[in-house]
């Protein structure tokens, strides 16, 4: 043990005695933390950040950070469900009649609003994070193979072919993959939905082609 | 270090000096090597699995064992390289004026011949073994993001679009990932290279629909 993991360890036993009193006027503890997770991330690195030093950082205890989170990972993860839960209820909830894709492309607009509603510079630190570690890409293609699965699960039973709804699955993600790599690009001015949009008839043209 | 490691550890050195002589009658350490990591990873399990215990049952030093490879990961990914190769040198032979999605249709009874020469039982294994460790699945979608790069890179070379190129090199990942996926079900009696043809087939239906 170093000097300066006495420093933050005696720092978090500081802060559990204060929060165990603020706890009760502040009830987005969960929020706090993933915030806090997320600054430290970003200034220190994700290798060097401890659950301690998060829990320091959002005036909380240890105890309450894994009471939200199984780890430090957990902790930039929180939103895990969000995308492929919408992308399953987009597909349960269309008219019937309509084409897997078509139900995608209908679906683009609600997904930019509301999975993607912070500032873009926050996308752009979450995914040089993400970026940075084995552990964390891993769990990021979790999150992909998850929306694959709404979505090939919301085809089958639809009515699609197994195969046909594995692949329309799969040619949304696609979509979605190079549609958020364009918009976090240097370059990009344009939005999410407009760059899904686009992205979306080019897949179409590049497999006509 | 428990009993069985002493065993494995003088059986490893036992066959050092054993070796040292085979070896110069033999050339196809790296081959032994590799097969011999295979039978123990479906035998006993991949973590349970150590370097000790491959060179043994390969007749090699640990010493031979790490100048082929990096660590044990390393002995069930040394083809690694090679349907990324294939793909790239195919794009980069393809005659002109021939779009990515018709260069990549005209290359799959090759990709599936070289490639997916061994028994189908062979995959099947190497895909369970894959499925149980997260270290391997990260390594293997690493090997599929190399396949996308190649392709995009040819693609990107040949005059293509850059957004167009990433779209036509996902779409083949795809067909690749899900024509393997049919293959290796337990149903599939159909060789590979016909499951690519169709469910290339099947992408464009899907994609025009």
């Amino acid at each position: 043990m170093t000097f300066s993991d006495i420093t933050i360890h005696a720092m978090a036993e500081r802060v559990i005695t204060y929060t165990g009193y603020m706890a009760r006027w502040q009830p987005d503890a969960r929020e706090r933390l993933e915030r806090a997770a997320f600054d430290l991330f970003v200034e220190q690195g994700f290798a060097s950040t401890t659950v301690p030093q998060i829990a320091a950082r959002a005036g909380l205890s240890t105890r309450t950070f894994f009471r939200h989170f199984a780890d430090k990972r957990d902790a930039l993860f929180a939103d895990e469900h969000a995308v492929p839960d919408q992308a399953g209820r987009i597909v349960a909830e269309a008219p019937d009649g309509i084409t897997p894709l078509q139900i995608v492309a209908s679906g683009f607009d609600a997904v930019a609003a509301a999975q993607f509603s912070r500032e873009k510079s926050y996308y752009i630190a979450r995914h040089q994070i993400i970026q940075s570690d084995d552990g964390l890409r891993e769990r990021q293609l979790h999150t992909q193979a998850a929306l694959v699965e709404a979505l090939r699960s919301g085809f089958v039973q639809r009515g699609s072919d197994p195969v046909d709804a594995l692949l329309a699955a799969h040619l949304t993600a696609t979509v979605f993959s190079v549609s958020i790599g364009r918009w976090l690009s240097a370059e990009s001015t344009e939005p999410l939905a407009t760059l899904l949009r686009d992205t979306f008839d080019r897949m179409l043209r590049t497999a006509a082609s």
